[in-house]
Formats: C-alpha cells, structure tokens, sequence
C-alpha cells in the first residue's frame, strides 16, 4: 500500500489522484445508472488499489462529499452570478431551470448522492453538503421566486416548495435513464429527446408559474 | 428453519406472514428514508428469522417485487376506473396527479425501489414491474394528455416527456423528507407542507399544461 501510493505520487501529483478517482467515481455512477457504487468498484475502475482511496479521501463518505463540491460548484458561481445580473426573474428563473437540468443531465446520480449523504451518520459531511450546496441553492432559488412574485410576473408560490417540484421535474428523466432504458423504445437515453425534454420542462414550469 | 417456519405457519396463515414481511419492509424504508435496506434488517423488524424472508419470497428481489405489486395494486386499479369516467382530459388530469402525489406521500421509497428493479440483472422481475407497473401508467398518462390535445385543453406535449416530468415533481418532496428535515426548519417533514404541496403541483402542472 506505502510502495503503490508512493508510486502514484511519483508519476502524478496528488492533485491528479484525486481528480482520476473523482472522474472515476463519476463514469461509473452514470454507467451504473446509481450513486450506490461500491470503494472497490471505484478504485479497479481508476486502476488504483481500493486503500489509497482512503488514502486520498479520508473514507469513501468523504470522496462522496468530494464528488458532490465537485460536481455543484460551477453551477453555484453560475448561480452567483445570474441573481447579481439586470435581467427579469421570469428571464433569470428560465437560466436557472435550464441549469439544474443541464447539471442533472450532467451527473444524473448528483441528488441521489446528496440524499445518501444528507442521510448518512457523518455530522460534518452534511453541514459541509448543506452549506455549500443545499442551502445556497435553496436560498438563490428564493430570491428569483420572491422578485418574480414582488413585480407581479409570478404567483403568489411558497419557494420551498416550488424548489421540492422544479428540482424533481428536473432531474428524474436522467437518474431514470439506466432503468427505462429499455422502456419507450429507448427515447428515456436519447440524446435529442433529452434535449427535447428541456424545452418542455422549462415551458410547464414557466407557464404554470405565471401570474 | 424449518422449525420456525413451521411454528410461523401454524401462528398464521402463509398470507399473514407475507403480508407482516411486506408491512415491515415498507415501515423501515419510510423510517430510513431509502429503499436501500438489508434483508436482515427487514426480518429484525418483523420478528423473524432472515431466512423465512427467502423461503416467502424466493429472495429479497422478490420481496421488492411483491412490496411495488402491493404498494401500487391499488392506484393503478383506480386509474382504470378514471379513464372510463365521463369527465374532461383536466379534470382526469387533476384526479391522476393527485392520485400520484398521494401514492408517493404513502411509499416515498416507491420511484427508488423502482428504480432498482428496473436496472436489476433479475430479468423476470424486471419483466414484471415493466408490465405490471410502468407500461400500464405510462399509457394510461399518455390517453389522458393525448385526449386533453385533441380537445384543444392542453398544449402540443410529448406525453413520454410529460411522464417524467410529473412523476419526477411529484415524487421528490417525498423522497426527501429524511434528508431534508433538518433542512427549511423542518417543513419538508410537516403533513401540513406536504398537503400545500399536493396543490402547488396540480396547479402548476396543469397551468403549465394549459393550451
């Protein structure tokens, strides 16, 4: 284990390791079509030997977290980003919806990820997940509904829940691909019908919470 | 085994112990908030031995399938009797989501167990669930949103999209509860939030819908 660590060490930084078991970690999740991947799986995947993941990461909990900071955090610079510009909340939520689906598009097996570790028994793997991701988009997601409701485009909607239905009508067509694969006659893995759906998705959402 | 087996049969009739199996299964994936829990943690909670699960069940795959059979026998019974109702496409449409709303609020596990079965090796129960379960809701959406295009209520939808759309917003909430509840001061797990909820959604989804 010293001799195999050691090695990697040698041929890349450490920096390098832990980004190959991430990208690991992330392709086999989306082959799988779950986040319920097991360490060893993970580590034969990035040709590692399964203790220098808790080498890197500490536990396989902690390469979750990882993988989640690591996933999400474009997404909330953009996020950042789109509540500061001069653009109304109708135009501003439209960005916002069709980011979440292009992130779960992205890393379909990111919110089953996140309940696992919002479930988990790690106390500070789920503060670091609820401060750095679960509260900041819940609270940005708040601040488009209540300008949009303030200046009359939306209806008078309670954000929490709005954030429980626009993230579940965003995200479940891709954690589903794997399993409805074989249903439909394929669309569910098609890259246009996907492409399709996020016209559509967008559309109901916008129309539905119209003034 | 075989001796508890038979004292187990003499107590009950072979139904009764299936159904104490099932029951117990369904009431540790509510408490956890997953579907994802061990056989030996399902026979703990109903009494018996682990074993007696695979001599009812043939094996924990077919225990899931017999929980997703019991745990949607009934919904998809009722949708039946609404797509012979004499009312119009929104009002079918209004009926259904509820109905689906309701059926997650009771087995928020469902959409993973699902999920699970679906990307299983188990082609048979796989089989199953895709004749017994998915096909039959997928029409039946698809007969009410295509008679709401004909009758002009609805817009130009792709009804495979509107599936994932509708089961993915209306599920989450629900799906969540656990991870969520020391997230937004505990609402996700307040039965008065998860009431509101159900109208949010039937009114989005059918103002997004609207023609």
């Amino acid at each position: 284990m010293a001799r195999i660590s050691a090695k990697v060490k040698e041929q890349r930084g450490e920096g390098d390791a832990r980004d190959v078991l991430l990208n690991a970690a992330s392709e086999l999740m989306i082959e799988m079509g779950t986040h319920d991947v097991s360490l060893h799986a993970i580590a034969r995947k990035a040709g590692f030997a399964a203790p220098l993941v808790k080498y890197y990461f500490g536990s396989k909990e902690g390469l979750l977290v990882a993988l989640v900071e690591r996933d999400t955090e474009r997404s909330l610079t953009q996020l950042k980003d789109l509540l500061a510009m001069p653009i109304d909340p109708v135009a501003k939520m439209r960005i916002h919806i069709t980011g979440i689906i292009r992130t779960y598009a992205r890393y379909p097996y990111l919110l089953g990820l996140l309940g696992e570790i919002l479930r988990g028994h790690g106390f500070n793997s789920k503060d670091k997940i609820k401060q750095s991701f679960a509260l900041p988009l819940i609270e940005a997601q708040r601040q488009i509904v209540e300008e949009g409701i303030q200046d009359g485009s939306f209806r008078d909607l309670d954000p929490d829940q709005l954030y429980f239905f626009i993230v579940g009508a965003c995200q479940y067509l891709f954690a589903a691909r794997v399993a409805f694969r074989d249903v439909m006659g394929g669309k569910p893995a098609d890259p246009e019908f996907a492409k399709d759906f996020a016209a559509t998705a967008v559309d109901i959402i916008l129309n539905g919470m119209r003034a």
